[in-house]
């Protein structure tokens, strides 16, 4: 059986401010047909649209930090989801002060949403557990901007133990004691011998997990929790050549990005939130790829499954 | 001479939320290399961008009234303004809360902007003039929806005479008398002869104009003001079968749009500010056509010279 869906789809890979081939921040992420998004920069409501990403079935969306390329779109979005009579509620998680900024605008809109929207304040201490379903988690990361800033981290749940298809016919495993062994337990036959768990089962296909890092400055802080990820979206707003200028305003070179990246053995990772001073960015790819190969630049509206 | 610049470059053409075709409101205005923008939906910047609109030249921009569709633009293009390194001052006009929203989302931005934004508040009594240079004013047209808002009615100064080359050569014209007969005097000669005006000038072209009526019900009341402007741009959300929906919603049919067009004897009629519901929108151009035939779909990012 084909493990579910797990992809990630970035619709922007700008910073700041657009320009003609780049959007803003902004990720749709699907864990088994649950549907995220993590930031909101103006515009990724056309995003959605022009991929075809059907927002309503977003239930979830986390909300980075404050700055504007990462949540002007949100009001648009959340207005567009009125206007197409959404009922179901919608959580949104983020900074305490985006709260704020969603009740004035709301107020002075003059018409109430067709949904309700339950705000959870974010704090920024990291690795707190914000968001858990029956398959996956979500964990604060602790980024290093100029003002407090999350990453998050979308971590599979452990699966149960493959129950061998063999083991039913040879040990004649009632129905009722399954989902027992599938928990690692081992089942005692009617003639008093144990078979041990083993002999049964199979270990389950690994969890699955996504990181997204933006917007930070270099911090190895972070590379204890994101170690071994799937993908890791890393920020690399500058080249190597800027390394000042990175440090200055808490942003990361694509070398730095990669650093992280093969300090916590991620499997792959991607770069974006590129300064619109660049038109080509086959050098921040080269830069990147010298300190860790499986590098790739985001493609917008390009879905990534792991 | 040929005239100064006189255009309008639509940017949006979609009502409430985007599609995959259409952007949400705002026109780009030039007036004699003067540029103002009026409304800012989400997504306005980006237009601006793909048009190659250089939008640091834009010194006013209305905004008439604090539906998302028609502003939630407005802070990434202002942010980007910052980021460009602005320092001119930015004149906004609009409803009096969207000041309070401005100031509200730039404080949570921690971040002074590099330039000055001088607001204006607008009221709603309609007819009123809220801008003026050397050669254009602002009006605003009172239209009724379900909230306060303002249309806005641009109309070039009246201007001077024209000097007739030939009169200058035969009455040996002075230079500083020349901007008294521009002005409609006669010319005394040395020997005592009065000169008429007509015979030394003849009538200056005449003056432009352009009114954006969006969003309005059907309203008779703007009529009188907007009499015979070059172009009127009406909001045409829906088509006759969905009349009374637009009665409802306080928007207008396209066939509601042409009549007021041909009321007011404007000579061009734009309409826009479509719903979402129509794919197809030849139907609501035959609908108005049948009406007042010089009518035409806004193409966004089309410059319509007047």
């Amino acid at each position: 059986m084909p493990l579910p869906t797990f992809s990630i789809t970035p619709l922007g890979s700008g910073s700041s401010m657009p320009t003609a081939d780049r959007n803003l921040s902004g990720h749709f992420i699907n864990v088994s047909e649950r549907f995220f998004l993590i930031d909101c920069g103006e515009g990724t409501q056309y995003q959605l649209i022009k991929f075809r990403l059907r927002f309503l079935r977003i239930n979830n969306i986390f909300i980075s930090h404050l700055h504007g390329d990462h949540f002007f779109g949100l009001l648009g979005l959340l207005s567009s989801m009125h206007l197409l009579g959404r009922n179901r509620e919608l959580n949104i998680y983020g900074p305490p002060d985006l709260d704020k900024l969603l009740t004035i605008q709301s107020q002075y809109a003059q018409e109430a949403f067709s949904y309700d929207i339950i705000f959870h304040k974010l704090g920024f201490a990291g690795n707190e557990l914000v968001y858990e379903d029956k398959t996956v988690t979500v964990t604060t990361i602790k980024l290093k901007h100029r003002i407090p800033c999350n990453g998050f981290l979308f971590r599979e749940k452990e699966r149960p133990r493959k129950l061998l298809a063999e083991a039913i016919v040879k040990y004649d495993i009632p129905e009722f004691e399954r989902n027992n062994i599938k928990a690692g337990k081992d089942l005692t036959l009617s003639s008093g011998e144990v078979i041990s768990n083993e002999l049964m089962t199979a270990d389950p296909v690994g969890v699955r997990s996504y990181a997204y890092c933006s917007d930070t400055a270099y911090n190895e802080g972070i590379i204890e929790q994101i170690e071994g990820v799937d993908i890791l979206y890393h920020e690399a707003t500058f080249t190597e050549a800027h390394t000042d200028r990175a440090k200055e305003t808490y942003h990361s070179t694509a070398g730095q990005a990669a650093q992280i990246a093969a300090k916590a053995n991620v499997k792959k990772l991607l770069l974006g939130h590129f300064s619109a001073r660049y038109k080509d960015l086959v050098p921040l790819l080269d830069e990147a790829k010298a300190i860790h190969n499986n590098t790739e630049l985001v493609v917008e509206g390009k879905a990534y499954d792991i």
